[in-house]
């Protein structure tokens, strides 16, 4: 569909869906689910991505005014969502708004400097002075567990809510492996060598645009120096604290709040729970 | 180093290196390796990339006048590199050459169309207007081996030299777990539906920035249906068939050329012979 410019025209009429948008944060309706609108709610001018079909009514988001100017951890209506949306809105609003912030902060032809525009429903740009044709960018991350006699590592960003702790993460350097990557993040962060490196998960993270890559490993020394540019801190936790941090739901306990149902990292700790 | 700007300033001295380059080809010495100049080499105005200390000594690449064109794999120079380097200069060929590939391709801020100026010893671009600050992408993809029966399923791309046939690859798009994009690709390329998807291993690849993700699947029905578009072909080979392959060389058996050693598909299909 996105290929085909005849058939994307011929989806924008008064049937289509336009999801509501409060700049890049989602609408959310009384019954907890997102909003959505008809093309007309879209300014005359505006950019419209197609996000899918969905009960045979194609669905599209229009690009913002502007794109992002700081990190999602700030917008506490993003935190609020990602507690209470069903999962299949996430997913549409995690991905709508990856695409319509890229679009908001990709105007521009980065080879030449020229004005782009938006092409194949807004899965890619295009420039009309040197022909350069610019795709939106999935950026890698590896997020870790690292474990030691029992307890497992986790570190707090000066970001973070109070008390929150996670798993160590790092984008993935040009010209690195995802292991490699891996034990690179925890020798710089925490100081820590790292044994064999295993993959676990993945999972989408549109904050603004990471593919995150779960993954477990183990260490021989436990000593932990701390990268403070990088983190607050970062210290070992037993199964007794994750399970009763787990267990205390958002709230968390005096020492922790465990990480968000929405975050790749609370799928790693509860797999390593689990185990 | 890289976030230090005076400790940048002071590697950069009579004796750093400079890594010669052909445009963005290697430049290979007599004994078979990388060939190095020192930074008199450099136009004036060049803007340096600083790829690391290596003895001692800063080794820097300067950023050509134009990027990559087109596929590298239209370089004969690349192919004969990619067979003939040993592999610690492989790694450091392709690691300089993604970058200033990325920079040469990136002169301006996609948010504000202005010119943008090189930092942090080439690990990121700044905006003078809007302050936007730009990094280096690496474009995650999947690339996967399918068994069905004892063979696996490979397949030819246009560009392709005759007889090689590699494993399926596509980008991970926005919004899907690595898992999902195995999935969806099979689908597409050859119209096969896959059972569950396991990680095997991970490369970086320089042309232009990818970081190859290498899985596993089986599926049940091994009917074919190929997307001319992306294909010009996919089949099942036999164990045998590989084998004698891959024992061939480059010059490959009458029907198949195995992947080069230098792609993650050469350790993929080896690993899965190994078995
Ligand atoms: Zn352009
Ligand atoms: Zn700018």
């Amino acid at each position: 569909m996105r290929t085909d410019p005849e058939a994307l025209t011929g989806l924008l009429n008064w049937r289509a869906r336009l999801l509501k948008l409060d700049g890049l944060s989602p609408v959310i309706g009384q019954d907890g689910a997102l909003e959505w609108g008809t093309l007309a709610d879209a300014p005359d001018d505006a950019e419209l991505v197609f996000l899918g079909m969905e009960d045979g009514k194609a669905c599209f988001a229009a690009v913002p005014a502007n794109g992002a100017g700081g990190p999602a951890y700030a917008d506490p209506a993003i935190w609020s969502a990602m507690r209470t949306l069903p999962p299949s809105d996430l997913a549409t609003y995690g991905g709508a708004r990856s695409l319509v912030d890229w679009h908001a902060r990709h105007r521009f032809c980065a080879r030449c400097g020229a004005a782009t525009r938006l092409a194949k429903g807004g899965w890619q740009r295009d420039c009309p002075i040197c022909e350069a044709q610019h795709f939106p960018r999935t950026d890698p991350v590896t997020i870790m567990l690292v474990e030691h006699d029992g307890q497992l590592l986790l570190g707090r960003q000066p970001r973070f809510p109070e008390r929150m702790y996670s798993a160590l993460a790092g984008f993935v350097e040009p010209g690195e492996t995802i292991e490699e990557a891996v034990a690179r993040e925890v020798h710089e962060e925490a100081g820590i060598r790292v044994n064999a490196v295993e993959y676990v998960a993945s999972q989408p993270w549109p904050f603004p645009s990471q593919l995150m890559i779960g993954c477990y490993c183990t260490c021989d020394d436990p000593a932990i120096t701390i990268d403070r540019t990088e983190l607050d801190d970062a210290r070992w936790f037993s199964r007794e604290e994750l399970e009763a941090a787990r267990d205390a739901g958002h709230e968390g306990t005096a020492e922790l709040i465990f990480p968000q149902r929405s975050a790749i990292a609370h799928n790693l700790v509860t797999w390593w729970l689990g185990r």
